[in-house]
């Protein structure tokens, strides 16, 4: 297995505004950017929708994987310094595991799809499913790569993926609650988003971060670096992540794709309806195995260029959500709560008295998110809780030693929203609806759903 | 007009990475940017091939044409501060001229199209006559929220553009050597590419400016921020935008375009080519005041669309020219000289025997450019040059007070480069073609093409 | 008062790496940088001994204070741009305080001595009467500048700073939860420092500030923004200004005083100890009428340079601590809780056992602070509480709004530590003491005095 | 010699803003740090004068050590992973110079004093020397950590310093045109003073340096980073070092210093003037073997403590002189050349009529650097010239590859200027000296001096 030592001379460097430099040493490495299916993430966008609100957010899932294998590279390079292995079981590192550290960082969103929290919802794709079978099938670029390592390789690779890697120091490097994925999507999507909430401590994580038996926890000394990018992930959720406009858009075009799916499999559109790409999507259910070439076509492109053609597409609503959504127009929202929520249904109806299908033209979007959890085994997918090591090598959860973090510990963060057309609120709608339009905008105040003084007399 | 004065009562902000936010101030701005055709700039790359040399340098020209705007309305903040008018013709600011000149940064690049300089170049389309078109007829949103202004403001907005405004304090803010349009770019260029080179002084610069009788010049005392700026430019030229790959990119573009075009009108292919939107492009002249609206629906992702499909056409050189944009093949490239031109015959001819077709596989690019020049009024267009104030108000052209930019003035920065297949380089294309390929690399030293030893024998 | 509107015809800039440039736009402020007593500030650090722990902390309180004029002269900007009066008690604002204000954030820090929070600690100043006599006292040059204003204008800008001014605008801007001052110091040391913590959002926040008739609030839109800045000044107490190394620094520097007083007051060395400019401050009661001129001939040079002359003094304790000032040997330290205070009387007594005068050579020190706290009457110096404002105008607390603020509202943040020499823990000690130091040792575990095991046998 | 090979556990860092962390991995670079010499830096700031035209200067001669340290350790670092030596003489990197590199970068300023420029000027000393001498003689501190690695050591790391150690790769990481002390200080310049101009790309440069034969040389391909760094090298000297108001301040120092010298000479004020540790220096000639002990007392704090003792100087000129240094009351000042060199003796005169002493109030001083030279074995100091290495190994010098370099090589960049008091040019200057001053200002225009119109006539 030459191949497995095959170095790279003098190490290769591409250039990243985030790292600076992404150091290329090893040959795999190489060979797994240049394949298709990695260098199609370069039409995916990192944030979907966001870049409709934050106009620089226009980076890719590309930058973000080279991006996560750097993170793992120099934590590696940390490790191996100052924590080399002396015994096995010591509880050290081992640099025999670099390398499949290193690929399964640079593959571990290699499934992503375009618009992918939206698509998986409305076709039931699963980007973890798909990212462990472009490793591991035979027929794709990135599996001939990396079997050149070895007939094993690319199993191993996929179940760093997926947890089942024996070293549990490798698995959380990938995936856990400060691993190298949420340390590089923090920093870049601040940095391209403009908004400075993500932007932690980098330098300092990786230098009080250290392996230990159960895998890898941190200094106590780092206690404010972590704490501070818990901060930063929550902020970024707030900020970012949950942005209104941006949630608009994605109503937008899920509301689109499901008008879409009608029409792909409404007779009377038969012949006129092009859905190209997408048709299997549209009209099938989606089988992994059988559509993986055809998933592995489409992006952000493909889909906005769809929509292009549906702008004039007989079907108003189709024709005008793609409108909408091609020329930025989003809806308007209000946050609702349980109290309020039984409010939404004489919403949705004053809606329809405009003129708007309701189903098409209102939604409601419930974003949350935990910024940090401790372990619980009851959990489906429990959470390996950030572990402090104290000088004497004791070990305190994250929220013991952090009153910030408590405060945020297995709290959701975020908001239920309404979605409506912005004609309910903009004077253009008045006219013939301005009683209407009124008493809409008697439900809403200070950016919430209320309940109207005049049905309080009812 | 109501409209004119319509002052947004809270200034609206857009984040920013490269200006922090941008800030909007009128509604006009506003209604400009909710039009589809300014929307659509958030599909164009603002440097083409170039995100896949630097893969961070995803941005559109949606955000550069912010940026623009926002530092036009720096520039006359600064103005109306520091040299407001006194008395007509006293070269001072007149705050007049603010909106149109703030709309017409805005839309200095609206009609700029996908991959223009390839795409222009094959297709004899001028974005600079397509920017007057939409913003001066009356079809489009942008001439319909211009016209609100009054019915001239948009030739207004058209001429200072063109350069005929008759205030060319007005005109240079747009287009000159140090334009709000050139440092706009060079700031977001560097800062999302990551290359630090067009990290200039932003602030200084602004804070040097002024108004006089012939247009904008700098105080003397600002002599080395815009000595900076112009070496940033030609470091720019040289490190990011003639990036070797990027061109090489934009040669397989250029070459798949014009493949495109030979399929499109070889009646052989009549019912299989289905080349959609570029139809017009491909089979006609195009005319502007025709083709508007069918150029106004393509963008970078309708073009990836067609090159995705075209991946499996039945043409060989079309399959795989789509192929190696899509999945990021460079061709190879080398400088020559006009020394050294004539060996690129016996280059192509070497080319075409291992097999590929030397119109399809091989090209020439020059890429230059005069980071800065003086006035020539021979010059087809000539460019304002950069004048410095003294303090008792004498001026000096900015070459004559620097070295450096002395040294680079009316300079062709760049170089000229033939492009070929890796193939031609890489132990894979050996075995039948080991001799072919071995002679052409004795061709090639030091990223240069040689007049090889044996045939200097010859 | 042709002074008063005696508006430079163009402004004048001063570079600084956090704000880019200070503008200045007035003669008054021109001439109050040139003041004897504000260039003092040079040479008096902004941090005292922090930059014994982040060598980068060299900046001053001259560079502070230019900072906070910036950030006054901004948001007067913003207000009059957005929040311009139109009626007299509309609660909005009237730039006619712009000058006050200005002059208030320059000269709110002028009464700062060198090390100011040890020394007024150890010689009873205060620096905050000490900046009412430098503004009001005719003797200085400060009062001279000012009153070129008119009379009044001492103590109208004397007011802003002790919170009696009429326009409580003008005073929140200089002295609140979310002021000029704290957002300047939290940028300033962030950048000098090199802990990213404190680098919150400036722009932002100004942008969401805004008047209203009890003096200045939030847009409620601005919450996070306000909440990231609340989390950075924590994070900033925590991690840089109560670093244990720069306190141990500071535990030092008193006692070095100290003993020098003891010695000042000590006929024995009467004429061999030349305390020079520090002698009154030694030997008698501060008297600020009578003290000023002494005050502001004292510096950060001063002290160190009185220092390097004790370094050879006989008194074996002032030499040592000298030294270990000025070579920066700090002592070590743990943290006590209420329970384990009990156990310092026997660490003191082991630090005596190895020759050490614990009167010298351990302290404690008690460094908590209230990132944010809600209005309290009762409290003797109650803050006033930031505010949000919805879009209907009604205003809700900040902690009301924020999960992350509520929780650390009101808390001390901060710790309790005993320091000692560092003698008691390192090899060099052992030989004859090792007994004793190992006893010491004992105490200690994880950065924390506890009960030693064999004591609780006890 | 275990001390040798005493690696820590765990590195240790130290937070700097420019390189983000400091990483110490070796007992002996930890010891040097901690030595009464190396702490002393901290008291003396890096550019001496400039922090009074740029106020965020105040960084200090300590933290730039540290950085050169960072780089050298980065430099190693690269060498090793990309370049290790395979056999004896190859040429390429053999680490276990290492030790002695790191040593050598952090102590190369050791022996710089208060105020260097000024001070070697005005007292004769030599800050070189004494950087030898505090590295080799056996009383200091730095010169004992040294020795613990071997007799020869401290012999070894003084030889890198002055250019005589064998291995040239080691030499040129400390002292070339391009090495770590100008990499660092450029950064760091930059950083402390906000003017961008020295922002080279210093990842990018670390990443094409490569050893060779001859020392240190450059990929051909990193060409455009070399050249960056060279303009900025140049930027950095016209804006920053250069200043015209730092050198006026240099100027004041030196005259304060010079008229001290007189004073302390002066029979007439035996007993009154008290200059304290400065005594040495103003009474005798400088002895490096006698004298290092009080040379390593002075700093920066002590001379201005002194100075401001000297306000009150019975001497008007010493008093004067010492005020407006701490006051900062810069001297004026006007370019002149060869042609209006003769001026200078009218101007000198127009002085002395006014009251001033010209010997003391007025003065020349010519500042010139050379950003970049190419070899000249007759210099007395020749620089070894930057050479690019081209993919087949051969060499090119830097400025035969560089147009921009090529401008500037061996040129003298800066200027020759006349400083005088600014009350020859102030209104209140006028009254009585009215003509005097009018008559002075006729020579000087647009910052230059000139030949007046009506000597023209003369």
């Amino acid at each position: 297995m030459g191949y497995q030592t095959e170095k790279l001379k003098q190490e290769k460097v591409i250039r990243d505004p985030v790292h600076s430099h992404i150091y290329i040493q090893d040959q795999i490495i190489m060979d797994l950017i240049n394949t298709a299916e990695f260098q199609r993430l370069r039409r995916i966008h990192q944030l979907g929708t966001t870049s409709l609100t934050f106009p620089g957010a226009e980076h890719t899932r590309f930058s973000h994987s080279l991006g996560v294998y750097e993170i793992v590279r120099r934590i590696c390079n940390h490790f191996q310094r100052n924590y080399p292995t002396q015994t096995p079981g010591d509880g050290l590192w081992d640099d025999q595991n670099r390398l499949v550290a290193e690929c399964a960082g640079l593959l571990h969103d290699i499934g992503h799809g375009t618009y992918s929290h939206t698509f998986e919802h409305i076709f039931q794709t699963n980007h973890e499913e798909i990212t462990q079978e472009i490793i591991t099938s035979e027929g794709t670029e990135v599996n001939q790569v990396l079997r050149k390592m070895g007939p094993n390789f690319p199993n191993q690779v996929a179940s760093v993926i997926n947890k089942t890697y024996p070293n549990q120091q490798v698995v959380q490097m990938i995936s856990s609650q400060c691993d190298a994925d949420r340390m590089d999507y923090l920093l870049r999507d601040s940095y391209f988003t403009g908004a400075q909430y993500g932007n932690f401590d980098l330098d300092r994580i990786l230098q009080v971060m250290r392996p230990y038996e159960q895998g890898i926890c941190f200094k106590k000394s780092g206690l404010h670096a972590i704490e501070y990018y818990i901060v930063s992930r929550y902020q970024m959720y707030l900020q970012v992540y949950f942005h209104p406009t941006s949630r608009s858009m994605e109503v937008i075009l899920a509301h689109l794709l499901k008008r879409a799916r009608q029409i792909a499999q409404d007779p009377q559109y038969q012949d006129d309806f092009q859905p190209g790409l997408l048709r299997p999507f549209l009209t099938e259910q989606f089988d992994l195995k059988h559509d993986l070439s055809n998933y592995l076509q489409l992006d952000d492109g493909v889909l906005t260029t769809y929509f292009s053609a549906w702008r004039t597409f007989p079907d108003p609503i189709l024709a005008d959500l793609a409108t909408r959504f091609l020329d930025r127009k989003p809806f308007k929202s209000a946050q609702f709560t349980p109290e309020t929520k039984p409010q939404l249904t004489e919403l949705r109806s004053l809606v329809a008295d405009v003129g708007f299908d309701p189903n098409f033209y209102t939604a409601t979007d419930n974003s949350y998110n935990q910024p940090y959890d401790v372990y619980d085994p009851t959990d489906s997918h429990p959470n390996a809780q950030i572990e402090l090591m104290e000088k004497d090598g004791s070990l305190i959860e994250l929220s013991q030693a952090s009153l910030l973090v408590q405060t945020i510990t297995g709290r959701d963060v975020g908001d239920s929203r309404f979605f409506f057309p912005k004609e309910m609120f903009h004077p253009e709608a008045a006219g013939l609806f301005a009683e209407t339009t009124a008493q809409f905008q008697s439900y809403l105040r200070n950016d919430h759903v209320i309940q109207p003084k005049e049905s309080q007399h009812d």
